[in-house]
C-alpha cells in the first residue's frame, strides 16, 4: 500500500469547500471519486486526506493531500491518470511517493495564504470569482503600520468565526505583508503561520480594511488580541479573494 | 435623444456570444435589458449596437457599443446606473456622449484582439475559461518567422469559417505579434487590423500553432492566402483564449 502525497490546485468557485459532504460538490468528494476510480474501486473505499479544509469559494494553488493506493503506480502516472479523470476545475500539480506515516494535515508545519482584493469602483467581470472587492478609499500606510501587530504567537479568539472548533485559539503568524499593485487596481495580502482558525484570514483582512479606511485605530489589532471577543470583528472579507498558496512540511 | 458611446468588458464564458438571440443569454441581450430599464422601458425599445459580434465564450476588455436615451443623463450617471443594473459578468468601463451620427460598428477603423494560450501539460483550473490550451512542443522562432506573412492587405478566404457572410474576404492586418511568457507557461498573440472575418483570428492561431509544431512549413500562410480555400485550415483555436481588446475610431 504505497502512500502518495499530491499538490493540488483548484478554482474554488464551483465547490462547497474542500471537505466531503453529502449531496453537494466538494473538492475532497471529487478527489475521492477519481482516486477510487484509478484504484478500480476497491471494496474498502480509499479516503483522500487534505491538509486544509478550505471554505466554499476559497481557491487553492497548493493544497496538499495524501492517499494510499492498493498497488504500486509510478508517481508521474498517478498524476497523469488523476488529471485525466478529474474535472477541469481541479488539477494535480505534483505527486510523490512518501513514507507510510506521512499525514498531509498533522505533519504540516507552515501554511501560506494570500488574499487578492480588487479596488476598482465596479466589480471587474474577470475578478468577480477570483478576488474580493473593496471600493472605498484605503490608506495603505495605515495598513502597513498595523500588519506587524499580527506577527508572533497570540490568542486569535477575536479572529475566529463561530464555527471554529479547535481546542486552542493560539496561533503563530510569521508573515503578514501587503503588496500594492496600483496599475492593476489590486492589493494582495500575504499571511504565513503554523495554522489558522476558521475564517481567521478573512476576518484579519476585514479588520485591516477597516483600519485602512480609518474606521478602526491603527493598532486596534493589539486590542482585539487582548479582548478575545469574536463579536468585535464582524466584517469577514469575501471567500473569492482567498487562496491557499503553499504548505510546507519538515 | 442624446447618443451614448460606452466601452464594455465582459467574461464571455457565460454568454452565447454578443449578438442578441431568442432564448439564450447574450451580452447584447443583457445590455438591451438594462438600457431599457434605465430609460423606464419606452414604448419603442432602445437597441444597443455593438462594434463586434464576439462568439460564444469569447471575452472582451474593450467592446464598444452605442445607444440613444430618451432624456439627458450625464455620462457618469449612465455608467453608474448601468453597472448597478448589469449582471456581474458585464462591466461598463467608460461612457461618453457622442454625435448623433456615431455608429460603433460602421465607424470603427481598427480593432485589436489578443489570444492567450496556456502551454501547461494539463489545463490550469484558473485558465480553463480564460485561455486556450496547447501542450505540444512549439518552436516559437518558427511562429515568429511566420507572423509577418499575415501583415498587409490580403484575401483571407482560407481563414474564414463557413458562417462568414461578408461580401469580401479582403482584410488588412497591421500587427501580428507573439509574446512568450515562459514563467507563466503562456503565449499571447496580438493582432490588429481594420476588421476580421468570422473566426479569422482563431483560425490564424490554429495555423500558427501548426507552423510551431512543424506540421506546416514556416511560410504556409503565403500559400493559404493564395489558394483561398477554407478547407485547408481546419484547426480553429478554442474561443476561451480570445479577447477583444480595443477598438479605435477616427
Amino acid at each position: 500500500m504505497p502512500r502518495y502525497k499530491a499538490i493540488v490546485s483548484y478554482d474554488g468557485s464551483g465547490f462547497f469547500g474542500f471537505q466531503v459532504q453529502n449531496d453537494v460538490r466538494t473538492v475532497q468528494g471529487e478527489l475521492n471519486k477519481v482516486v477510487n476510480q484509478m484504484a478500480k474501486n476497491p471494496a474498502t473505499p480509499i479516503r483522500v486526506i487534505g491538509a486544509s479544509r478550505t471554505d466554499t469559494g476559497v481557491h487553492a494553488l497548493g493544497q496538499v493531500i495524501n492517499f494510499d493506493l492498493p498497488f504500486n503506480i509510478p508517481a508521474a502516472s498517478v498524476r497523469k491518470g488523476l488529471n485525466t479523470l478529474l474535472p477541469r476545475d481541479i488539477m494535480i500539480r505534483e505527486v510523490e511517493i512518501v513514507n507510510d506515516d506521512f499525514h498531509a494535515r498533522f505533519n504540516s508545519h507552515h501554511k501560506r495564504y494570500f488574499y487578492r482584493l480588487s479596488t476598482q469602483d465596479f466589480v471587474d467581470p474577470f475578478k468577480r470569482k477570483y478576488a474580493g472587492h473593496f471600493h472605498w478609499p484605503l490608506d495603505i500606510q495605515r495598513i502597513e503600520k498595523a500588519l506587524p501587530d499580527l506577527l508572533g504567537e497570540h490568542d486569535f479568539a477575536s479572529f475566529a468565526a463561530s464555527g471554529n472548533q479547535t481546542q486552542t485559539t493560539i496561533r503563530r503568524i510569521t508573515r503578514a505583508d501587503i503588496i500594492n499593485k496600483p496599475d492593476e487596481q489590486e492589493i494582495v495580502f500575504i499571511f504565513e503561520g503554523n495554522a489558522f482558525l476558521y475564517n481567521q484570514i478573512r476576518i484579519m483582512v476585514g479588520v485591516l480594511l477597516e483600519i485602512g479606511t480609518g474606521k478602526r485605530p491603527v493598532h486596534d489589532i493589539q486590542r482585539l488580541i487582548e479582548v478575545k471577543d469574536r463579536s468585535q470583528a464582524r466584517f469577514t472579507a469575501a471567500a473569492a479573494g482567498l487562496y491557499l498558496d503553499e504548505i510546507s512540511y519538515s
